[in-house]
């Protein structure tokens, strides 16, 4: 594929929030781009691992009160990556799961801008362990299912099947509820 | 609870087996460690980053190869905890996503022994994402579905659900599928 010669965008998982959860590599990029765009999961403590040069653009979302939509997101990363040569677009949790970083990845190929995607722990994993709890056990769940707590606002009807869900898998883990409780440990 | 006199036992994830997808926490447990139980997953290279007086103990298992059984891991962990301060039992990918870090932390948690779980990422999500495969989309994947490939060996029957689990998720993950794919990957 021809490439442009617009800056790389890394679509970075963050994890659960616990700076020691970021990943060697998450933390290394945080360091070295020139462009951070983040989201309203991130802690603010993140973003002082940039270095002092780099560009920092919030676009975070919260229910009611998006600053940019989805798409104006992902056309935003293209824009951005014109002038900088290493984006990082740094997401909380894993950017594949939940996380969106499949829309942002899709349009950002499409346009031919360089793409990779660092994984992150997510919170659906991180949050019960804190707790103690953990999601399999030999004896007892041999299986887990992470289900979303939004599902995209134009679909006509959920695809989640609740019913069926409830009698397939020995787990289940709620990211959106492990988010949230994630949040508030860290703020403690 | 009351503790006793031994050291802490740090039930690590190591993450796919990239060295970049260690969290920050389990490389700096790794160079502090006075203690490291391994297994077969664990790539040679992270060994290195111990401390030279740090003690290695490969306790790896491979299908019809175990060179200790699960609860001789139990009891060893618990052992080896009497003589070293900081003892980190390394896993391939999170300790509590098929991990058997429950069975063990349970073991040690009965003994008295402190324990800390960290989280680690797992091969069931970074496999994919390397194939550049996101796990689940607004549009076409609200759920997915971890299923271990080897359940305990003393089930009479299979816990699996496979007919209703193939109605109720979106999307699957089989992570010793995920595992191997990552481990073919490292060693090119």
């Amino acid at each position: 594929m021809r490439q442009n010669n617009h800056g790389k965008v890394y679509l970075v998982g963050a994890g659960p929030g616990d700076p020691d959860l970021l990943t060697v590599k998450a933390k290394r990029l945080l360091t070295q781009c020139d462009a951070l765009v983040y989201d309203a999961l991130i802690p603010q403590e993140f973003l002082k691992y940039t270095p002092d040069s780099c560009r920092h653009f919030f676009v975070g979302k919260r229910r009611g009160n998006h600053s940019l939509d989805q798409k104006q997101i992902n056309k935003f990363l293209v824009e951005i990556s014109k002038d900088h040569t290493s984006v990082v677009r740094l997401k909380g949790g894993d950017p594949f799961l939940f996380g969106r970083g499949s829309e942002e990845a899709e349009w950002l190929i499409k346009h031919n801008i360089q793409v990779e995607v660092v994984p992150g722990i997510t919170a659906g994993m991180a949050a019960p362990t804190y707790m103690g709890i953990p999601l399999t056990h030999r004896e007892t769940a041999s299986s887990v299912t992470f289900v979303t707590g939004h599902e995209g606002k134009d679909k006509k009807h959920s695809s989640v099947k609740w019913r069926a869900l409830a009698h397939a898998s020995d787990g289940m883990s709620f990211t959106w509820v492990c988010t949230i409780f994630i949040t508030l440990l860290m703020s403690l």
